[in-house]
C-alpha cells in the first residue's frame, strides 16, 4: 500500500468515487443476498486465524477493503437483509433509511444542545411528533401537548433513561436510602432489558418482580396479578416504582392491557412504561390501534424504526409525558457546553437532547426517520407493514391446517410461533418433544434456506418465525414453509414410511 | 407523491441510484462547505415553522427530499465538518469512515450475539488488539493477553459500564445496602459524564468526589490530593469505589498522572478508568506514550476514534483488564438469544457483546473501525495527528508572541486556550475581563468565519481552539489567527487609536 496522503480524507473526488465503489458492493449484496445460506457455518475464531495481528502500517486501496470484505466478512455474516431471515425481529434496511443514515454520517453533526447545530435538534422534535401522531399516540407525549420525544439507539437505552427518572422522582420524595425499597415490574414476557436497566440503576436484584403469565390470557399480564404483587410489596414496606407493559413481546407477540395496568399504575403512583419496540410499527395501522388504548395513561412509550419500519440500525423512538422528569435525572451543565450567545434561550423551552439520554455525544438520527417518512409516506408504510402481516397470517393458517403443528399464540402482528406434535404414539414425554423441536429447527437453519430462533413457553420449546424483512415476498413464506414440512419429515417419520 | 411500492425498498436499482444521489450530494457538500458560516443564525422554531404537522401520506421522490434538505437544513446547522470549525473537539469524518458506517449500515446485521453474526464479534475483537495495540496500551487490555476490548457509541456509555461493573464487585462484599456507601472520584477538570453516570447507576449525589486541580499541576490531579479524599472517606465509613484519570481533559487538554493514580488506586481496591476520549487519538504517536504509562495498573481505558481518528459518528473504544468484570454486572440470558447449536461454545470464551454493554442490540461498528485502519494505516494515521498538532502550536506560538492574549495550559495535542488581555490601565476587574472574552468569542462565530467554543479555569473566562478537523490545513489556523486578531481590536480598541 501507498503511505496516506492525510490532506486526502475528505477529498470529494475521492469521497465520490470510493463511495460509489461502496454503494455498488451493496448493490450487489442485495441482489445476491437471497442465494446465500441465511447463517453461516463459522466456527468460532474463523476470522481472526485470517486477519494479521496487528493494522497496516501504510494504507490499502478501497478495492483491495471490499474485495476482503467479499472474501472473508460476507461468508461469515449472518445475514439480516436475507428475504429467507425469520429469527429474532428483523433489522429492516431501505434504500430511504441508508440514505438517512448517509446524510446523518456524512454531514457529520453532533446536536447534544440545540446551540450545537440546531437543525438537527429541531428536525428531531418535528420528527417525533409526525412518528407519535402516526402511530396514534395520545397528545400527551408529543411537544405539541407538552410532552415529547428523543430519538435513542436502542429500547436498552431509553428503559435506563425513563428508570432513572422515576427513580429520582421517587427518592426525591424518600432520600437515597430509599433505593433499597425501590421495585420493578414486569411480566414474565417481558424483555430481559428491563431487568438489566434495573439493575443498571441501581434497584437491588432481588426487587424485580418477574409476574407469571399464561395461555389463559394471551401470555398478557392481568392487572389483578399485578396488583397482587404491587399490594403484597406495599405491605412489606417496599415502594412500587416502575412497570413495564408490552405491545408484542419477544417471544410470542403478546400484548399486555394498557388501559387496566395504567389504572393501576396511576392508582400507585407507578411509573409506566410501554414497551413496543417491535409491534410499535403496526400501531401505525388503525386496526392495531386498541392495542395501546390507555396509553394517555402511561409515563412513557418506545418503540424501534430499526425493527420493522425501514430505518436501518439503530433507532429507538422514546416519548414521555413529562420531559421534566426525564431531564432531572439526566441534565448536567458543564461550563464548556453552554451557549456563549443564547443564554437567555435555554430557559425558554429549547430542547438540549444530552439531558434527554445518557450519552453526550450523539448523532443526527432525526435525519434518517425523517427521509424514511417522508420518502415512503403513512400510506406506504400501512401497506408495507399488512403485507407482512398478511403473509404470516398465511403461514399460520398453513401450521392451522396441518395436524402435525401447533399454533401456541395467536398471530396479531407478524410473528408465528410453533411447535411441531410428534408421531409417536401416547405420550412421548415433555423432553423428547422438545428434543425434535430443537432437531427441527436445527435442520431448518442448516439448510442455509431459512432462519428462524426460538423460545420456551410453560417450559416447553416453541420456534418462532418473525415475518418482516424489506425484500420478503409471499414465496418466501411459502417456500419455508414447504421448508418446515420437509424437514419435519426428515427429522420424525411417520410411523408408516 | 406517489404512492410507495412497498417492494421496491431494497430494490437493488433503485437503492444504487438513490444512493448516488445523496453521495453527489455529500461531495457537494464537501466542496462548498468551507464557504458556509461555521454556526448558522437560526433562531427557536426556525425549522418547526418550515416543516408540515405531519408526515406526507403519500411518498416523495429522493430528488424532492434532498433538495429540502439542502434548502432547510442545511443553512441551520452548525457545520462541524467545515475546516473553520475549532469548537468542542471535532467529529471527525473521512471517506474510509464514511465507507466503513455505509457497509455496516448496508449490511445492518445487529451482532448482540457471536451467533447472530459471527464475523461482526469476531471482527470487532480482531478490531479492539489492533487499536489496543496502535495506541501502545498494555498487553493486558487485548485479548491476546486476557482483557479485551468492545466498540460503544460513546464515552459515557463506556463510563455507566465500568461503574456497574466497579459497583457490583464492591456490592458482591458488601451487600446491597453498601450502594449508600460507594464513593466517585473525579477532578474538576473530568468531563461531566463521570458525575451523570455515577447518578444513573445509583451512587449518592454527595459521594461523587470533585478534586481540585490548580495551574500548579498544569491543571491535572495529583496523588496526594486524591489520597486526602480516599482518606478522609474512609476515616467516614465511606467505600472508595472508582477513580477516573483523564489524558487530555475537555476544557484545557490536562493529563492526570496515570500511574500515580494507578498505585492508589491499587492501595484501596478502587477501579481506575482511564479516559483518552480525545488525546487517545494521539497515543498512537510514541512522542505521546508517556501519558500513558502506568496504565497496566487501570481497570479500563476508553478512548473515541470518532473525535480525532477519521472515523464518522459514533465509534467508542472500552477496554477492561477483566472482561469478566463487565460481564457479571451486564450480561443476561434470555431463551430467545441462546444458542440452538452452539451452547457448548459459549462456555468456551465466546463472546458475546451484548454482555459488554448497555443495550441488546448493536450495529457492526467494527467494519467502520476496520476499514479506517485499512485505507489509511498506522503511519498515515500518525501523520494525520501531527499535521493537527503541529497547526495548535503554530497558533500558540502567535498567541504568545503577541503581548494582547495569554495561553492559559500547555498545548499538549491540538487544543489551545487563551484569554484576551484588555488595553486598560489598572486592573479593569475580573468581570469586565470575562466580559471582553465573551464579546471576542462572540465576535469570531458571529463573523461565521470560524467556530470556538469556550471554557471557566479558576473562574476565568477562557478560549478554546480546538484543531482537528479533516480539512482543516495550516492557512485555516492562520486565516484564524488573523480573525482573533482583527475581532480582538474590534472588542477593545487600543486607547491610543
Amino acid at each position: 500500500g501507498a503511505p496516506f496522503d492525510a490532506l486526502m480524507s475528505l477529498d470529494p473526488e475521492t469521497f465520490a468515487r470510493e463511495s460509489r465503489a461502496v454503494i455498488n458492493f451493496l448493490a450487489g449484496y442485495y441482489r445476491d443476498v437471497e442465494k446465500y445460506p441465511v447463517q453461516p457455518e463459522a466456527m468460532p475464531g474463523c476470522l481472526r486465524t485470517l486477519l494479521p495481528d496487528a493494522p497496516p502500517e501504510n494504507g490499502e486501496q478501497m478495492d483491495v477493503i471490499l474485495e476482503e470484505v467479499w472474501r472473508h466478512i460476507v461468508p461469515a455474516l449472518t445475514h439480516w437483509q436475507s428475504p429467507k431471515f425469520f429469527g429474532y425481529f428483523q433489522a429492516n434496511a431501505s434504500t430511504a433509511g441508508f440514505a438517512g443514515e448517509m446524510l446523518s454520517t456524512g454531514l457529520n453533526v453532533v446536536p447534544f444542545t440545540r446551540a450545537a447545530s440546531p437543525a438537527a435538534t429541531e428536525l428531531e422534535s418535528v420528527v417525533m411528533d409526525w412518528m407519535g401522531k402516526l402511530a396514534g399516540l395520545p397528545d400527551c407525549f408529543l411537544f405539541s401537548g407538552g410532552g415529547g420525544g428523543v430519538l435513542h439507539g436502542s429500547t436498552c437505552e431509553a428503559v435506563v433513561c425513563t428508570l432513572a427518572a422515576a427513580r429520582d422522582r421517587a427518592l426525591s420524595r424518600l432520600s437515597h436510602e430509599g433505593i433499597l425499597r425501590l421495585v420493578v415490574y414486569a411480566s414474565d414476557q417481558s424483555h430481559s432489558t428491563f431487568q438489566k436497566g434495573a439493575r443498571i440503576v441501581g434497584v437491588p436484584r432481588s426487587n424485580f418482580r418477574v409476574i407469571p403469565t399464561s395461555a389463559a390470557s394471551s401470555y398478557g399480564l392481568t392487572a389483578a396479578s399485578v396488583r397482587d404483587a404491587v399490594e403484597a410489596d406495599v405491605a412489606s414496606g417496599l415502594v412500587p416504582l416502575y412497570l413495564c407493559a408490552t405491545v408484542g413481546t419477544t417471544g410470542l407477540g403478546a400484548v399486555d392491557p394498557v388501559r387496566d395496568l395504567g389504572e393501576l399504575a396511576r392508582e400507585h403512583g407507578i411509573w409506566l412504561h410501554v414497551d413496543a419496540a417491535y409491534a410499535g410499527s403496526a400501531l401505525i395501522c388503525p386496526e392495531f390501534h386498541e392495542y395501546i388504548d390507555g396509553a394517555e395513561l402511561a409515563d412513557s412509550v418506545s418503540m424501534n424504526p430499526h425493527k420493522w419500519f425501514l430505518t436501518n440500525m439503530d433507532c429507538c423512538c422514546l416519548w414521555v409525558a413529562s420531559p421534566a422528569a426525564l431531564t432531572s435525572a439526566l441534565s448536567t451543565n458543564p461550563e464548556y457546553l453552554s451557549n456563549v450567545t443564547e443564554e437567555s434561550a435555554a430557559g425558554a423551552g429549547v430542547v438540549d437532547y444530552k439531558d434527554w439520554q445518557i450519552a453526550l455525544s450523539r448523532p443526527f438520527r432525526a435525519i434518517k426517520l425523517w427521509v424514511v417518512l417522508r420518502r415512503y409516506g403513512g400510506a406506504g408504510m400501512r401497506a408495507y407493514i399488512r403485507r407482512h402481516v398478511e403473509m404470516a397470517r398465511w403461514f399460520e393458517r398453513a401450521l392451522e391446517a396441518d395436524e402435525r403443528f401447533e399454533v401456541i399464540a395467536p398471530t396479531r402482528f407478524s410473528l408465528v410461533t410453533f411447535p411441531i406434535r410428534p408421531w409417536h404414539e401416547g405420550d412421548p414425554g415433555d423432553d423428547a418433544v422438545d428434543a425434535l423441536n430443537r432437531k427441527l429447527l436445527v435442520a431448518v437453519n442448516g439448510s442455509g434456506r431459512a432462519f428462524m430462533t426460538h423460545f420456551m413457553v410453560d417450559g416447553k420449546f416453541v420456534i418462532r418465525m418473525a415475518v418482516g424483512g424489506a425484500m420478503t415476498r409471499m414465496r418466501h413464506v411459502q417456500d419455508t414453509w414447504e421448508l418446515v414440512r420437509e424437514k419435519a419429515k426428515e427429522v420424525d417419520r411417520h410411523p408408516e414410511n
